[in-house]
């Protein structure tokens, strides 16, 4: 008792939560230990050499590309999964696609590993995107161990709800901005947002990057808990009304550079993805493009050579913390060195102004070149460095112009450039990923709320702009790589509540009726491809019974027509034959071991819950529910003419189904052919072999054709009773909302019961040709999801939310 | 073309969210002017009675006092909906439910008034709930405006998007708070939350907050855009590691505390209405209540009274300033006047620590009292008030035990008092709301961001108490005041995994057969009372058809045995008989006016979409879509034995229903009758009394008798083609999200298609009968929402986001 208890107690939320955000941020802080140490070690080296230029030029082009290389090999090696950023990912997996081998420990190691390389090679590339996947593996992983404690992490739902909280502890403790991490990760993954996970993300969020933060103190990295890039700006005026023009502007360059990034970043995959000799070439030697590029990269921002007109000297976070310096550099005279790390903008012969723009423009296509590297990277640092940068060079260009300050009611505001530096931060950074919540971050990273109101006002304006030219830059990467997922509407457009689903559903449905036979079944999968039919009480009525997948009617047929059958059909006639007179044509009617046996132990069955993930190990707790009283009248067929026997084993076309749900329908099916409870697989393969099949090819033409036009037996197949039903005056506008809301793939329209139409994440794509010009806009937007049957080798698609919790198999 | 693309450009998103956040931030901005004018006369008022100790106390206690009772009667007399927060209201509104009166201009005017007169009363009432009410009532009128450029707004779900951006625009200019503002309303109002929501609140908030600080500075309140409590903590060492147990203690007792003040709350509600004789005595004198309320917290604040030891001089906003000071009161000496309006925290006599304790006393039990009155009134700001004080509370006693400071590593960190009423502050709204993002409000509201980590901590813990012991606020009012909300299910159940809809669903399901006659139509209305009855299509089979409303039914019923159709049939009759001879009893097959004619032209009913809000004036510019096919077979009445005339005009038992959907109705009824496109309804009553009723009672019963044993014909009635449903093994867990996510109040289970048992939202309580232990709890949860039924006359619910999304009449 007592240790059920403490079982129970182990097993609770916030424990879960707890070690969560423990385990984040101990990866969080050594990840980040580690990287700076490596840059330590590369600056170290880079300056013993300093008398000698080649010999430095070598080591600082060597060290990225080493580290690069490690990173991009361990990865190739351990886990491909652990390449990109992962978010684009996550919020595919988040809609209820199950990625394979995409939350698994190998992939964890990988990618922490190669992404602490990644980083610390000095090379633009992002922690946070990587981080949400790292995150979300361990909270996949914990939750799998917590499932000792307790039953209910193995719902699916709750998986899902742990998920999101992983996304948003990933963001929270990469920089530890716990409020901003919960907002970007709502924002980058859900379409719809539930509200209990809210405060589940941010329990864990916080207490991970109070853990983060606490790790710094303790190794003396900071004196007290603080922000990570910590500003000082004054309090009193942090800005004035009249600076308010310059802000709007800095959020609307940033919209159209957000656009500019992504749309370029997506060329650049395309261009390689594209070219297909290129690709092939590139996938053969894997490590040339990451190593072409390091070189490239490392060779710019040589600091003796380019790097001294574009601070190449920085690495990625000191530029950040010098972008949001205090000081204005434009009029800064003597000695630069009193700057500290700053100094390194400062050069003797050119103007600041134009190192900036130059580091602007050099690190902008280094940012997207190296995020499309084979390596865990992310794109939100580096956006964030490109729009510090941005908004430094609008903030010195107004000091350059306004160098006495901005005379506003007899008090003088200065200009601060390190406050336009944090706006053009979060604006580009909005800008790109479509989030508002960058905002959030940026207060929390520097430390200051003050400058919250022209900060949200640039943000909003990049946003505006970002959003209606392109897609967020994760969006774009799914559709570069393909990812099943249903895009948002754009907000308000009329057409969508005009159409109805009855103008874009597919009115010829092909469906399974339940009074069918075996032929038409048969004629029916060879006409069709989708991947689940409905079906209907009758061909006239139409009324929608349920649906069934494509695979289970497959194998119904294949058990019908398999030779195991036919022989043991021959064999039992045989044995009548041997008993009774013979008398020409013995017709005997089929009081066989097919048609009572099992349905006499439908209990003996065990309960596959088929909308469980694969992943999650299914050793469900539930109890099993009383078995269901089979719905249609077991139809007992009748063997006929089975004659002498002849070889001629004739395969089934199709092809064998993954391994999970085929072996639980073949015991079902040995269970049928047998009649045994529990069948012992040796045993009845043994069985069945000693079945000699040596029927001549037309009898088992005639066999099988008898057995064609036989009705469908449909006790042995998993229906889902209750499929999604829309009716045909729902507007696309709901559809899409009920679509996205609960994770559907597929609807059947229905009127009165009656079978309608179909609608699926497809038809929408298909209804292109479709006359009405609006749509036309939608249906590309939904072409980006390509067909799920597509999908259906790779990725095993789990609805989650669907109405249909659990499919049945119907004894 | 060009009006009609300046009315498209005009009819966009954002201007109505740049209208809505300007017309917020002038309301709010007028509303603050007005009560800081009111307080300053009051305060001038007191303070030129100075000498004279009666006329103070009377200017005292009179003001306030005039303010409220104007505030209670103008409520009364213009909207009763003004009075109370408006919060809880909000919350059942987005889940689905309407309520009457709610959202209109009177209730605007009554609220907006009514919270000035109470807020520049000085007694601690808050801004922020009414506000929010406030807020969505402008985006509820706004969009009926802006319906007139573009037909999106009357779509129920953008008004129910357009509501939630109208919650988020009132939180976030009520004090300039745009994140926290819009984070808050997404806590305190949603269970599910549209992402794309987010974005357009945070544009509305931002720009509504923005105007709302610019028009300070205009006035001159501000020199520059600032926060509205800005605070000057140093930024260097905010706090200390060492400190944080301080900070977790207040968290954990603001939790207590925050329990405690729901509890009280609810106690002093319950009371006052459970005391039959007391509430209908303060009915009676409606003004009595506030009155007394109002006197006795003026007096307990006289500052020359009680006042002087608990700070009662303060009004609201100047008690928040105070307690952020920067200044530790403790450690002050000398003249208490340079501390500036904290100098009447200092008294000479009594230590600081006893007048914050007794201060926070007094005002706990007065903010409870004060929110309960009838008038316009919030929980937050006297929450906050409350929490600053507790908090400040700890940091004095802090700085009594550390005066010197806290030394670690070699620095010595000096305690700040303000810091700690920020957090408290933060802790105690947190507990009472159950929300996380009053720690954004407060760094919004101060400005200063350093805390964010302790502040964090102490606001998940606080709610982690007050979760765990009581509802939220405004949980707590929606069950004092029987809303009909579905509460969510508590965090991690396993329960809520392992019941089944079948465990829970009620089997004996009422239905009406596609095939029964009216007699059995009216025996099973007179059998159940529930709102809703599904339609199968025979008592055999089962399968589920459709759904069709009580009322409908009954006006079917109704229309069939109406005087008027029995006396045309018997007019027809005499006609049919003047013409032929007369042969004993002529039997005609009915091919009358009733079967054949209001077939001919169903294209001439407009489409009555009565998914639409009713609020929503229902000029909706779809294109009525095509005429469906009936789905029955049109049934012929046959007319059998009319005789002779009598009067005896038979009252139909029915009463009749709100007038909206009955008109149409009684459109198509009289369409029925008379087979015409459009009746003119003048004409078509004058055509019916011509007709005078003669027959002989028993001769009507007979005619009643032989039309009651007719098939029914449902060609003229309202179903519902495809009601919701649920498989039997679908889970609690799935089924609570469902019902939250789809604003559902009723489902239907089924398999295969066939209706197996239905389960309404007052089924969970209901099954509080079942023996399952753990469910007893969730039923309890349930129960809070009392059966729909109830509401009928009440509300109108409505289902704005099941999956049936249009009704249409199947003539």
């Amino acid at each position: 008792r007592l240790e059920c208890m403490v079982r129970r107690k182990l097993g609770e939320d916030w424990i879960f939560l707890v070690l969560l955000g423990l385990l984040m941020a101990l990866v969080s802080w050594c990840m980040d230990y580690v990287s700076a140490k490596s840059l330590q070690a590369y600056k170290w080296t880079y300056a013993q050499m300093q008398p000698n230029l080649p010999l430095q030029y070598l080591v600082w082009v060597t060290f990225p590309l080493v580290l690069i290389l490690f990173s991009a090999l361990f990865c190739h090696l351990i886990s491909p999964q652990a390449v990109g950023s992962g978010i684009p990912e996550m919020k595919t997996i988040l809609r209820g696609v199950v990625l394979k081998e995409y939350l698994t420990l190998k992939a964890f190691v990988a990618k922490v590993v190669a992404l602490t390389a990644g980083l610390g090679s000095g090379i633009p590339v992002g922690k946070e995107g990587p981080f949400v996947h790292i995150a979300s593996i361990c909270a996949a992983i914990l939750s799998k161990f917590m499932a000792m404690f307790c039953g209910v992490y193995e719902q699916p739902y709750y998986y899902t709800d742990m998920l999101t909280v992983g996304c948003a502890v990933g963001v929270g403790c990469c920089f530890g901005t716990p409020l901003g991490g919960v907002l970007f990760s709502i924002e980058v993954t859900s379409t719809y947002f539930a509200v209990r996970n809210y405060w589940r993300g941010f329990f864990a969020a916080t207490f991970s990057a109070f853990v983060f933060r606490v790790l710094a103190v303790w190794n003396k990295d900071a004196v007290t808990i603080t922000a990570l890039f910590r500003t000082n700006f004054r309090m009193d005026f942090p800005f004035d009304l009249q600076e308010l023009p310059a802000f709007a502007v800095i959020g609307i360059c940033c919209g159209f550079l957000g656009a500019v990034f992504v749309y370029l970043h997506r060329q650049v995959m395309l261009g390689v993805r594209k070219h297909k000799a290129l690709s092939q070439f590139l996938a053969k030697h894997r490590l040339l493009y990451p190593g072409i590029v390091t070189f490239v990269i490392a060779s710019f921002t040589f600091p003796p050579g380019m790097g001294q007109f574009m601070a190449g000297e920085l690495m990625p976070r000191e530029a950040i913390s010098t972008l949001f310096d205090n000081n204005t550099w434009v009029k800064h005279e003597g000695d630069p060195q009193i700057l500290g790390q700053s100094a390194v903008w400062i050069h003797p012969r050119v103007n600041v102004v134009i190192i900036i723009l130059l580091f602007f423009i050099m690190k902008f296509w280094m940012s997207i070149v190296a995020t499309t590297m084979p390596i865990p990277c992310g794109g939100f640092m580096p956006v964030f460095v490109l729009g510090a940068a941005f908004g430094r060079l609008v903030g010195e260009i107004m000091a350059m112009l306004f160098p006495e300050g901005i005379l506003f009611d007899d008090i003088i505001y200065k200009i601060l450039p390190g406050g336009y530096a944090v706006i053009g931060a979060a604006a580009l950074t909005g800008a790109v990923s479509h989030t508002v919540s960058t905002a959030v971050i940026c207060f929390e990273l520097t430390g200051q709320i003050a400058h919250i109101l022209p900060m949200m006002v640039a943000v909003i304006l990049a946003n505006m702009v970002a959003q209606s030219l392109q897609p967020s830059l994760y969006d774009s990467i799914i559709q570069v790589k393909k990812l099943p997922y249903l895009p948002d509407l754009g907000w308000k457009q009329l057409s969508k509540f005009t159409i109805f689903v009855e103008d874009i559903m597919v009115r010829d449905v092909k469906f399974v009726s339940a009074s069918c036979t075996y032929g038409e079944l048969q004629n029916l999968l060879q006409a069709t491809t989708v991947k689940t039919l409905p079906l209907v009480d009758s061909k006239d009525s139409r009324i929608l019974l349920g649906s069934v997948e494509r695979s289970e009617l497959q194998s119904l047929l294949q058990r019908h027509l398999c030779p195991e059958r036919r022989l043991r059909a021959a064999r039992d006639l045989a044995l009548k034959l041997s008993e009774l007179p013979y008398d020409g044509k013995a017709r005997l009617a089929g009081d066989g071991l097919l048609g009572g046996a099992p349905r006499g132990r439908p209990e003996s069955f065990a309960f596959v819950d088929e909308d469980e993930d694969e992943d999650l190990s299914s050793k469900t707790e539930l109890p099993p529910p009383p078995p269901p009283l089979p719905p249609f009248p077991s139809v007992t067929p009748s063997f006929e003419e089975p004659n002498g026997p002849l070889p001629g084993h004739k395969q089934s076309p199709e092809a064998p189904e993954p391994a999970g749900q085929r072996s639980s329908i073949f015991q079902c099916l040995l269970h049928c052919l047998l009649g045994r409870a529990r069948p012992a697989k040796k045993k009845t393969t043994q069985d069945s072999t000693d079945l000699v099949d040596n029927m001549l090819p037309e009898e088992i033409e005639a066999w099988e054709q008898e057995q064609l036009s036989q009705p469908v037996c449909f006790d042995c197949c998993c229906i889902d009773p209750s499929p999604f039903q829309l009716v045909e005056q729902t507007t696309l506008h709901k559809t899409h909302t009920l679509f996205s809301l609960l994770g559907l793939h597929l609807a059947y329209v229905t009127n009165m019961g009656k079978l309608r139409g179909v609608l699926a994440l497809e038809e929408c794509s298909l209804s292109c040709l479709f006359p009405i010009p609006l749509f036309l806009f939608l249906s590309c937007l939904f072409f980006l999801s390509p067909p799920p049957y597509l999908f259906s080798s790779a990725f095993c698609t789990s609805f989650l939310l669907s109405p249909l919790p659990s499919y049945r198999k119907l004894s």
